[in-house]
């Protein structure tokens, strides 16, 4: 490659799931693996699978004929390091988060896919703490590991352990989320603080103590868009009737964090974002282990968040429905949608400046997930 | 863990595939995650999906009701050493034996995800290199990469670069394939010479040179499939007219080689299996290669090759269909499985002794795939 992004070698900040990431894929997979549905770059591809009937043409099996669904299907591996954290592990963060690609498509997960690639000497003591906890998980979340692989590599070739999580989940055929679907107007709600799980992660390897204990807000989220659209789609106590169309696009912020989530959907949607400083949730903690390091908690990774993009009319239906659920307790309104400013975020500070919010460039934390 | 096997540390051969892989997954991962999926322990997972139906209750939309597919989803991590080597390179191997799991259970494949690890400072010239490789694969296979994800570990955190593929594809209705389907009077048939691909890597890494150089047999497996399901499924010309289920179980025998694949067999169907010695297909280079290193090519892994389990009526027309098909045309008749020796695979040598199969033992070459 000939340009200056993705010449010579790869660096950290190429994983970061900022600028530096969205060019590698950008210019590297999606010019090599184009298709239309990976181009669509959200947290999960949703396809349409036809059954194939019988295998002599011209048969027909009754029932079958008709047998189309639409499947999302997704995959992420996970190197966080420590492979334990308060909130957490490596486990139940891998199954956690591939739930949560997949319910951002708005689908119910069914089946996990769990690959390994384990370093040789890992205590195997680790190993099944970490295997513990990824059952568990799944147990609570109600869908099954169906398939797996194993991989070792000698001492010094890995770090401890790596997972991958594929997830596959049905998406109900009335549900359409995406990316591209934010609309001017639509309000922008997130589920709840940001930045615990980045700043979690930080703090663990900076060795750093703070007075209440910071800890990952690692959780699947797929019960709380089950909550969202289902209040979406009951007809409203005063004869209102959302529907699920109310709800354009759903995004879990985690590496790069909010602002880059945001600016990729201002990006895929081509309009203006902004949102209100003074209203983004953030624990006493988090900002003062932010301040202390140096950071930034719109650019910190989250695991158990999500920011819903979401019709005027059904924002009150959805706020409801969202502090009903235990994940979504402290879900409050950050900003909207706008045809001004198109394909760019801007944040209005609380004396009224504004100032463009970019996608992270650089690496702030490698390996936080 | 208090047992033998897994206690303290993980080793090499625990990610062999052969015992002690076998004993890291029915000790750890099943004892975990165990539901009747994955306890099955076939190459690809084989779920019943159904569509969910509008999300208010009750409703219902014409022509979805009776949406039932059979979907494969399966997948594998990839470390091989060296990342480029005679016949492919670690991304043609990650799309065809992600590929290969899925024809195994008699599934057209679909969509593949691919999660990449990368060692920071890995030249972008090698990854374009393994990306381009995948997409003319998955391109040639008729497969799309719709979904993909890429994490970076620090310098020396890593080995250049790891790749997870998981796959999906669509299981025809007619179709039941699995290892626990073999019944006695089965004649086992295999496509090509074992071999190529694990003393290819090998060669490589210890410099071996050989008259006629070996080259790794790296091939997608679901045309070859598709043309097995498709023989006996058509009504034969002389009036007979086996079915589907002809096809009792496909293996692709990868790590721990043909007689790890053949052992998984003898075990989860509980009948023995029998095979001849002088009827294995070895290529004279591969045969040399492993007298030179001490190894058997009975456990040296292939990566382009099937095993098929088929009703002794159908052997003539898989073999003609296999035959015909340009990875198969050296496919030839090796044994059988018998009511004896139950759960034991027998090899009979050329002057007539038999000697036992058993799993691999230890590790013969980390990291062939």
């Amino acid at each position: 490659m000939s340009d200056q992004v993705l010449s010579g070698k790869v660096l950290l900040a190429h994983g970061s799931g900022g600028y530096l990431s969205h060019e590698l894929v950008e210019r590297l997979f999606l010019k090599h693996f184009r298709n239309p549905v990976l181009a669509r770059l959200d947290d999960a591809a949703v396809v349409e699978v036809s059954n194939l009937g019988l295998l002599v043409p011209g048969a027909t099996s009754p029932g079958v004929e008709n047998a189309d669904l639409k499947l999302a299907f997704t995959t992420d591996s996970y190197v966080v390091s420590p492979i334990f954290f308060p909130g957490g592990d490596i486990g139940k963060l891998a199954v956690c988060g591939t739930i949560n690609d997949l319910a951002m498509s708005g689908a119910k997960p069914l089946y996990l896919s769990a690959g390994f690639i384990l370093e040789e000497g890992l205590a195997f003591e680790d190993l099944e703490l970490v295997v513990a906890s990824m059952a568990e998980t799944a147990r609570t979340a109600g869908v099954s590991i169906v398939t797996g692989d194993t991989k070792v590599v000698g001492y010094g070739k890995a770090d401890k352990l790596f997972i991958n999580t594929a997830g596959l989940g049905v998406v109900p055929s009335d549900v359409d989320i995406g990316s591209d679907k934010a609309r001017p107007g639509d309000v922008i709600i997130v589920s709840g603080p940001i930045g615990d799980h980045g700043m979690t992660i930080m703090s663990q390897r900076e060795g750093l103590r703070f007075r209440s204990a910071l800890e990952s807000d690692c959780a699947p989220l797929h019960g709380l868009v089950a909550a969202i659209l289902g209040a979406v789609s009951s007809p409203g106590a005063g004869g209102s009737s959302p529907s699920p169309a109310a709800i354009r696009c759903l995004r879990d912020p985690t590496r790069g964090g909010l602002a880059t989530a945001l600016c990729e959907v201002a990006d895929k949607s081509k309009h203006g974002i902004e949102i209100e400083d003074r209203a983004i949730p953030v624990r006493d903690e988090v900002r003062a282990a932010c301040e202390l390091l140096g950071l930034d908690p719109l650019y910190v990774a989250n695991e158990g968040k999500l920011v819903a993009f979401v019709e005027p009319g059904a924002v009150d239906t959805v706020l409801t429905a969202m502090r009903g659920h235990q994940y979504g307790r402290d879900a409050t309104v950050i900003g909207h949608v706008t045809d001004e400013h198109r394909g760019r975020v801007v944040l209005r500070t609380a004396l009224g400046a504004r100032r463009i919010v970019d996608m992270l460039v650089g690496e702030q934390l490698p390996r936080i997930c």
